[in-house]
């Protein structure tokens, strides 16, 4: 059966709507900063998409772009600027940043409860000891997408990607809830056949479509973080849906899943106790 | 079979002994200096330990002994001393301190490179991203032995533990051997039904001989992180060593097996490049 999204969705539009208002009411942590070097065309596009979401809670972006040829110190210049700004909630730097710049150095001066991508390492290193508030937004997905689907204590989990965006912030957390949990990948042998065990599967490999009934058992409940282009061009995740959702018990879409909650957790990061 | 660990042993304390000489000619980073509050049996035993391997291979240990009564200044004043010495190469502080000191602050005040007990968050989240040098010593020992026991790549792998010093640094250095990780733990359902589908298990709950051959399968590696003793007071580990001895492919004692090693790796953090 597909899993369908959009009650969550909603909830989380009304919640972050509430937090913004209050947010807004106080003068403190409403805005987001985003800081973009270079016009590619990825970030553009994913700019308009944060933008999109940010208007519909009612938050404010303030987006701060620099020419291709721009100097470190000037990004960090910015950043700073932002952690001092008490109106600023959320710092967004997009990536990759161009390959000369001390990467860890400007994601690790955004102040820590500014930093809603959780690239800093000390909010990677809270999620790891399993205090962690700040969480990357496609791994937060997927766990409030598995928590919907069923209480996770005792149930088996594998999740297909040992990211530090998906598949290990994810499996520390599933830890947290006391589920007991599996990091498979592209060195797993038998997936299909290992997959059968579990019941809960997780995918992101961003491989299109490999997913097939093969892999999945009577019960199981399956999440797909895949972002993938079948040869049509056809935006598609790593199950293939069809083959798939009338034999696991739920089953997210792509488009229409793990990827239709993402912004709003990110921006809902801003707004953390 | 019973896992032989003092071939590991031995060679650990050939290249250690070496290193010591080294770094003894250029006068750097060959003392161990030992951060201890008040005189609890447990730390006094365990730097007689630490005192007898720092011995076998020629590092100078030197101990700083507090008054249950010294403030977190005192301690903090010691470790800072000792990150300034070029001639400290590590710096162990015994935990527990006392409830009222701040103790990730004095864990953090440790200098990485002789943070030789991976207390620092730093350290840690190197850990979880996968570019970890130093690492928490039983968990470099499971390691050690788990890929002296056979080639990880693509081998399933459960571990029966999620803490900050064994688990989950554990399953982190798997991964980037390429094995496929299971994290579980108390909360697991059918422990004995679940590790049977596993190439290597590696227990430490520090529950007495709890695993038996019921637990086992043909082939399978099995490594005991467990301390634990037995109703007439011996030391034993989680696996019940003489009822899975001859089923399992390999297993590992307790004495004499993980725990072996832990002080030489621990001392060997100290001369991390």
């Amino acid at each position: 059966m597909k899993f369908d999204v959009s009650p969550l969705r909603e909830q989380l539009l009304g919640d972050l709507t509430e937090k913004v208002a209050v947010a807004k009411e106080r003068g403190i942590g409403y805005k987001l900063l985003i800081l973009r070097v270079g016009d590619k065309k990825a970030d553009i596009s994913y700019e308009n998409s944060i933008k999109k979401s940010a208007e519909k809670v009612g938050i404010d972006v303030k987006v701060t772009a620099f020419a291709d040829t721009a100097g470190e110190s000037e990004i960090l210049s910015e950043v700073n600027r932002g952690n001092r700004d008490e109106g600023i909630g959320g710092i967004l730097i997009f990536h990759p940043l161009p390959k000369h710049f001390d990467v860890e150095a400007i994601d690790s001066a955004i102040q820590s409860e500014k930093d809603i991508d959780c690239l800093s390492p000390l909010n990677q290193w809270k999620i790891f000891t399993g205090q962690g508030k700040i969480m990357p937004a496609t791994a937060k997905s997927a766990l409030m997408i598995a928590e919907a689907m069923g209480d996770l204590e005792g149930k088996r989990v594998l999740i297909i990607n040992r990211s530090m965006v998906i598949g290990k912030p994810l499996a520390m957390m599933l830890l947290d809830k006391n589920a007991t949990v599996t990091l498979g990948h592209s060195r797993t042998k038998d997936i299909p056949g290992l997959a059968k065990d579990y019941d809960v599967v997780v995918y992101g490999t961003g491989q299109s479509r490999w997913v097939t009934a093969d892999f999945v058992s009577d019960d199981q409940c399956i999440i797909d973080c895949g972002i993938a282009f079948d040869e049509s061009g056809k935006l598609t995740g790593d199950v293939d849906f069809d083959a798939v959702v009338d034999k696991a018990h739920l089953v997210t879409s792509v488009p229409g899943g793990v990827g239709s909650l993402t912004n709003l957790l990110l921006l809902d990061n801003m707004f953390l106790d």
